[in-house]
């Protein structure tokens, strides 16, 4: 087991990182308070770890209340908020409750913001339980729910009191969930980390085979990059930003796409390959460079292009992406492989070529 | 006009009071970002006060989306939390967006939430019309909605950057509205303040003819005792649960008797009257001082006596009332007038008896 430390000033807080994890109960003692416990988790993830978490709870002589939602990124919705908050309710679960996120990145968003807004905040635990929440969506708190008009439209900051990163759960994540978690781990390796991006280059095959040290040290250098940016900028004044690097477009292809088409990793990944374009395009970055994060890319099995619609559809859910500040479209690009630039001097021309060139053939 | 400060560490925020300050382009100016602006309000408050704002606004050349909310509490929902953040999206309202609630607590409460939650967090201008919005929920950063298994359970502490109180706003506020904000008021009294509760005994007729000078000095120590607790205490870890006198009786008679029949300050004037009665019959209170109390509300017009139903109905609410910790019901009592103390040791009996003491009688 490894243990990042996540230090926000304020308040730090642990990430651990192993096989078995969800098994211990020394790590999940000192997180949980002396209140009463409730997991919320979904119809997949439920049956496969709740039996484990819930024996690691009985052997701390603790119960939990469980709220089981369905499975699926149309979830993420105020609603499945409410609905958590009537349960607590319903079970007398005060203010000295703790809340654990048992599942992928949408258990931990939905979790997280219903944490966050539960009586005006309980504590809570994030248990991932996918690649993608356990590299991304689970360190750093960032809760929310999305609107029909645009994701992540409504949420709070809010962190947990611990990460707990099982590893064991990636044995039984469908491979494809698995490919879109690599794509934010390439992300970092592409915005502050040109020595793990060369190792994801050189490593994809044994990351892939779930070789247990490479993907140790791939989930924990992704917490690690992950985490240095948190603790530099919290609540996204400047830096953190650079952690949307392919999030403009990616999220705009997600919308246009119709959600549920992509995975939330694969249309990041397609969004990288945009945005390292249209770096290129603007001479921020060089050819060979494109090259190289385009072949990780490629590698990990992850699509490079988007579906053919009239460009203006991505443009308009651009528009109203969440980095657009005071009607100004702005972009993580790319001055050099590691190191990201946050620029709204981006003629809309080299957005459009951008986008139009890494569209599906027909 | 008054200017408060509420210094809350981190940051400061001016609470302003006087008569016209709606139509004050220097105070709304430095509150304002350079992003757009939004009022949210609701069909009773628009008509009066809009055109005043928009005016003000148009001084400074800005002009704002209106999001006009239906009025009443049973619309203080998710539902309507929602809905704002549609019309923001829908109006291309981005990370620099301001709201200002325009309205009394309702919309203070919503739109604060809002502001929290939208984009995870945009800032926003607290513009209370309401006696009780302008002594109570505007100030202090508690923000949320109900649920229909009870008040306030989903929320955020939240500052607004400014909160304005224009008191011309209460020369149209209906005569029972005020009479409700009244019961606030002689909350800070009786939990911080026995001179304020000496001057309001004296000068009860006088704030009830909305007597300028006697209202300005109303609302300026309401505010200034509300910011003295708050300042110490932002989150409620301890003193702030003080503000919750009256309260936890006052929400179980709101919910008991149905939403509606009551309005807030109403159930909280009778909630004071049951806790000041309990205080009593634990001796931390003497006869004399719960007269001088029960006189007060009653000269204020409000309610001493809640509707006759089994006092199961009442505690069954007041057990999932947030000021429950690890299972224990926890009361705000009164030691002395002017004096709080926040005890769990209390003997259902005693609750009992001092709820039953104050029904109406068949």
């Amino acid at each position: 087991m490894r243990t990042l430390n996540l230090d926000l000033g304020a308040r730090a807080y642990p990430i651990h990182i192993g096989s078995g994890l969800l098994r211990r109960p020394d790590l999940l003692d000192p997180a949980l308070g002396k209140g009463p416990v409730a997991i919320v988790t979904n119809t997949t993830v439920g049956p496969l770890y709740l039996p484990v978490l819930r024996e690691t709870l009985a052997s701390l002589s603790r119960e939990a209340v469980v709220i089981e939602l369905p499975d699926g990124e149309v979830y993420k919705t105020l609603e499945m908020v409410d609905r958590i908050v009537g349960e607590l309710l319903a079970h007398n679960c005060d203010r000295s409750t703790t809340l654990i996120a048992l599942g992928g990145g949408v258990i931990g968003d939905i979790t997280g913001f219903a944490a966050a807004s539960y009586q005006r905040g309980v504590p809570f635990i994030q248990a991932p339980t996918t690649l993608l929440a356990q590299v991304d969506s689970s360190v750093g708190g960032k809760t929310g729910v999305n609107h029909p008009r645009g994701k992540n439209m409504i949420g709070a900051f809010y962190q947990p009191q611990m990460v707990l990163i099982d590893t064991d759960t990636l044995k039984t994540l469908p491979k494809r969930e698995f490919r879109s978690g690599i794509a934010e781990i390439i992300k970092y390796g592409a915005i502050v980390d040109l020595g793990f991006l060369n190792y994801l280059d050189e490593n994809m095959e044994a990351l892939l085979a779930l070789d247990p040290t490479t993907l140790m040290h791939v989930i924990e250098q992704s917490c690690a990059d992950k985490a240095w940016v948190v603790a530099k900028d919290e609540r996204e004044g400047g830096l953190r930003a650079i952690l949307n690097f392919g999030h403009t477009f990616g999220h705009a292809i997600e919308a246009a796409a119709g959600y549920g088409t992509f995975l939330h990793g694969e249309a990041v990944a397609i969004g990288m390959v945009m945005a390292a374009d249209l770096s290129r395009r603007l001479d921020y970055l060089r050819e060979s460079e494109l090259n190289l994060l385009y072949g990780v890319i490629q590698r990990a099995g992850l699509p490079t292009s988007a579906p053919r619609l009239p460009v203006e559809n991505y443009l308009e859910y651009m528009r109203v992406d969440k980095k657009v500040q005071g009607g100004r479209m702005r972009f993580v690009l790319l001055s050099a492989l590691g190191e990201a630039v946050i620029t709204s001097d981006v003629p809309e021309a080299a957005v459009v070529e951008a986008i139009q060139s890494h569209m599906e053939t027909a």
